[in-house]
């Protein structure tokens, strides 16, 4: 198998690295530098019709897309640590937090980045003919609004679904993470998503390896 | 168990509807009528903080939301005929194309309804501020692209995770009616994508009961 990868900051292939360092799993990891628009070339949008990464080519010649669904195909395979629910009954409510906060917060945050940040300005010409910039400035309400949810919900228990990590909080992670690098924070009052948020990058699988002057440099865009 | 469930064209409540005549599930339905907030109630908050139906309750008093998180959990209990794949590579492909679905074409679909539409002014001026006109129009660039990148890819295959009928299809299909409803329609020259609608449309499970006269006011009250 190989895993067609970007670097940090990238938040969908760090998901996929994530739930492999902790699970174990060694997966030969193939470049795709999204700044040479190595995702958009004939031989990646074969693989991916959408061109996109993470892509997980199978040794059958199948290629996977989609960060979750690479990672229960790889659940399947490397069942220990478990990270996607150990009945049905948990395993619907794990897949019930992923999709919150890919809904509520991974969504904005897209939004966020696609309609304000410079670094975006080019993609969001070509696909929808031009930068919404009030438009995205007011996704930071839903983020806000988001982040207040699951603060209420984090004050009870030390992980989105429940008592132990799984792939709810790596979901959850890679999307902070990344908000931070566009420069959209959890709020200072929710003090249970901020506790949460160290709980899980206290792991050792947390690394996010974006040199200081590159978050800099992306966090103050915006504002120039 | 009961399915706190609302009426067509209301797309999310539709696809457990037709995932349980898919399956031959009974289950007791639950009105609750969003014209009437039931489902920013209290009583209802308590089920699902994010506000919205479906939501499944469990004989244990648990809640369940999320239509596709339901029938993963519906589909362990009733693993016939399946519906989300029968082994972990079919699982995965029909998990890639659930999200590329929702991701590619809902999503915008949602927002061409909140940004554009006069039934939706309220929710979206309580939500952003205001409606977001010109970008809720550019939205329909990126479901035309959808459009025709599902068509190339029904070219040559029946369905959207392969050769059988499967929840990705369950997922399209809600969306795609939806989008009928609000105005927003598969382009003509997408005949490949158009024959899949008419196949999984002649399905018994397919009843989209929205009276013609409220379908021609939905359609036209943009233009209004």
């Amino acid at each position: 198998m190989k895993l067609y990868n970007e670097a940090d900051p990238a938040p969908n292939p760090r998901r996929v690295r994530i739930f492999m360092k902790e699970k174990g799993i060694d997966i030969e990891l193939v470049p795709t530098p999204l700044m040479q628009r190595a995702h958009k070339s004939p031989e990646h949008l074969a693989r991916n019709p959408l061109g996109q990464v993470p892509v997980l080519e199978l040794d059958d010649g199948t290629h996977l897309s989609e960060s979750v669904s690479i990672c229960r195909y790889l659940e399947e395979l490397h069942p220990e640590p478990n990270l996607f629910g150990r009945d049905a009954k948990e395993r619907a409510t794990i897949d019930m937090w992923i999709r919150r906060i890919e809904f509520r917060l991974m969504t904005p945050v897209g939004q966020v980045w696609v309609h304000t940040h410079p670094f975006t300005a080019a993609v969001a010409t070509a696909t929808m003919g031009q930068q919404f910039k009030d438009y995205g400035e007011a996704n930071r309400k839903i983020i806000a609004g988001a982040c207040h949810l699951f603060d209420r919900e984090l004050k009870s228990r030390d992980y989105f679904a429940g008592t132990r990590y799984t792939m709810a909080d790596i979901v959850a992670q890679s999307t902070f993470d990344f908000a931070r690098f566009i420069g959209v924070d959890i709020p200072d009052e929710c003090s249970h998503l901020l506790a949460w948020a160290a709980r899980v990058g206290a792991r050792p699988s947390a690394e996010f390896a974006v040199p200081e002057a590159r978050m800099t440099q992306a966090r103050n865009a915006r504002k120039t």
